[in-house]
């Protein structure tokens, strides 16, 4: 273990650009010292399935379980065949809404514990590890580094913000007010003792969190603009460019799934919205620190 | 000045019932120590008429200076001649909508300097004094007691969010992504440099703030379930009453307005909710520790 920060990034000249970025945001007021993260192909592996599908996929499998019928659904059907082919002919986000609505009208407690379930039993479909096993190590340091200075850090996600609320608490210390992500709809109600509580309503689905909706979402929720925002894919330019166009001079950093050996090697792309120029051409003219996952990173999964 | 916690509340039972829910939230865990408190009438003075609402009529005056012809729209003619009979007959929504359209299309940082110059200058309408002369001192010495046993606090209004935040920030110490309020829409744009910016966007004005969208919207942005809610109104009943059903044996606070002297004597109502049944019995009826601000409050606002 080496005594320098971000043991996990190779020397060179992007950790150097990286480094150079964390010592003059000391010169920032701290109130604005602050970080967005994507979370998917961001913080961890999203190959080759996003884990809130696979939790979906396993809730899906126990639902089947009690109510065999369930399984005929065309959606739930495409689902448990893994047949990626018949879901893009139902439509992604038709697949996502069936899935979602497994829990409609669920109490946050009654969602959380499923997703607090699942997480301690998810294992990747091709690694084999638990969560622990698809985490980026050097993103790991880059968020103690982060703390360490001062910086406020929110995950902002395309995944639904109540499943990466959990994550973030477990994976990353970040609190779940600080994850922005889709948005379902939440209803106020009483219990059958006329206690209050809210439930979870899916038939209120917001805009999905990509692209000019991040910045949009992180002003309404959040309220503060970064100076630091970090993603992988298209869904993450818009918030790359408003951090890095701060009045304090911020920074995009853009992870670059170019490792097939070690991770997966594919071009990012965001799940709504089609770019004619790869997101990596887009950084690197626009100034970003392109981090090649092959080159930049010296461990890309903790041992 | 006491050793005492909470000097400026007179010992009796209602200060006891308080200090003894802030000794057992000891054994609540730190992630759940949540505590919501409502802002116009509960941390400050929101009579005769709201802070939020001077500060349109103060920004309007300034637009009629440039442009006479302003003055001449119903809804603004019945703003600046106070006419309060002429502004309930237009409708408080639609003169509401009217005043927060002179920021529309503003980015944020244009929106907050406004805030931030009248906050400055604010004097108060019959007390004559700015900010710190009407924010109520046990509120405050609450606050200070709160944080040193590990809670987290979170503005919910039903004023602003944008404007509500510059306030809890300047006046209370609250960072903004814990102020809810009532949110406005933002849209992303680029510009004429091509770069991003968000711009406020009244037209996509959300749910007013009050009632059960209280709940609704702590849920949305924060995700945190209160041990603790403190109100004044109609519009905080939800609030309180959720916190008051938490597993952990929750409080609600309800501040009751019934000192001509030294404050103001009302019944407070919401501003979008009628109840048949008067807050105060509300609230002694379910066990909510209803403050009087005649006999429970040593001093209403710091000398």
């Amino acid at each position: 273990m080496s005594e320098s920060p971000l043991p996990s990034w190779r020397p060179g000249t992007t950790r150097d650009r990286i480094l150079d970025f964390l010592d003059r945001a000391a010169d920032v007021p701290a109130d604005e010292r602050v970080a967005y993260i994507d979370n998917d192909g961001t913080m961890w592996c999203e190959k080759p399935t996003y884990v809130q599908f696979d939790f979906f996929v396993d809730a899906l499998q126990q639902r089947v379980a009690d109510d065999a019928s369930l399984a005929e659904r065309p959606e739930f059907a495409a689902v448990l065949a893994g047949d990626m082919a018949a879901i893009g002919e139902i439509g992604l986000a038709q697949v996502a809404g069936a899935l979602a609505a497994l829990f409609d009208d669920q109490v946050p407690e009654e969602f959380d514990a499923a997703v607090d379930d699942f997480l301690v039993r998810y294992r990747h479909r091709t690694r084999g590890t638990g969560l622990n096993g698809i985490i980026y190590a050097p993103m790991l340091e880059l968020l103690d580094e982060l703390r360490a200075r001062g910086f406020t850090i929110g995950i902002v996600t395309g995944g639904g913000t109540d499943f990466v609320r959990r994550v973030g608490r477990r994976c990353y210390g970040v609190e779940p007010g600080r994850v922005v992500g889709t948005l379902i709809g939440y209803r106020f109600d009483r219990d059958s003792e006329g206690k209050p509580i809210v439930r979870r309503t899916i038939s209120q689905v917001g805009t999905a969190n990509e692209g000019g909706p991040k910045v949009e979402h992180i002003q309404a929720q959040i309220g503060r603009r970064p100076i630091l925002a970090i993603g992988n894919s298209g869904g993450d330019r818009e918030m790359l460019e408003w951090a890095q166009a701060s009045p304090h001079g911020g920074l995009g950093i853009l992870i670059d799934h170019d490792d097939a050996e070690r991770e997966f090697a594919y071009e990012s792309t965001a799940v709504t919205f089609a770019e004619a120029e790869p997101i990596t051409a887009v950084g690197a003219r626009l100034g970003w620190v392109v981090v090649s996952m092959k080159d930049d990173w010296e461990t890309v999964f903790p041992s």
